[in-house]
C-alpha cells in the first residue's frame, strides 16, 4: 500500500477553513482515481512531540505508489491539489510513501 | 479509531537510524497495549508539498483516543518514548488524533 500525508497547519480562519474543508474539498478529493481510504482526523490534533502543530491531518491511501503517482496525475488529482490554494492558509505538508507492517 | 503519526527528520547517520528502529525500536513499540496496526514507510519518503522532509513516517493505530492515551501511559508506552533519544537524532514530531472516514 501507499499513502498519500496531508498535514494542514494551523489556518487563519479554521471555521471558514473546515467548513470548505467538508463540503468542497472532501468531494473533488473522493473522485480522485485508485483511491482506497481516506480518512481525517476528527476533534483537533494534539501535538506530542515537535514545533510543527497541525490542524487537520487527512491520509489517502492507494494500492502503491504506482497507483499514488498516477491519482495524482490525473484529472482528479489534479483539482484536488489546485484546492488547496483556496482554503489551505496556513500552509500544507504533503508527503508520499510507501507503507509495510512494522 | 486514533492514530499515533510519529514523523522522523533526517537523521545525521540515516543507516545507523534504520537499522537501530528496525532492530530495537519496533519491537519496543510493538508491545505498546492497545496497539491495533503499526505501519511504517517503506523505501524513503517523498515530500510533495511543505518544507519539512521526512525520513520515516510511522502510525500506530489504536481503537479509540482514551486508548492511545492510555497506551502511552503505560510503562510500554513511556519506554517507546525514552528510547527516541537513543536514535531520532534529527528531531521528531508526534501527532495524535481520532480519525473519521472523509
Amino acid at each position: 500500500m501507499a499513502r498519500l500525508l496531508v498535514l494542514y497547519n494551523q489556518p487563519a480562519d479554521p471555521a471558514a477553513f473546515d467548513l470548505y474543508y467538508s463540503e468542497t474539498h472532501i468531494p473533488l478529493a473522493k473522485r480522485i482515481p485508485g483511491l482506497r481510504s481516506y480518512v481525517v482526523s476528527s476533534g483537533g490534533v494534539g501535538l506530542i512531540a515537535g514545533a510543527q502543530p497541525s490542524h487537520l491531518v487527512a491520509e489517502l491511501e492507494f494500492d502503491s505508489m504506482a497507483d499514488l503517482q498516477a491519482a495524482m496525475a490525473s484529472a482528479e488529482g489534479q483539482a484536488a491539489a489546485a484546492d488547496l490554494a483556496n482554503f489551505a492558509s496556513g500552509g500544507v505538508t504533503i508527503l508520499a510513501f510507501a507503507t509495510k507492517s512494522a
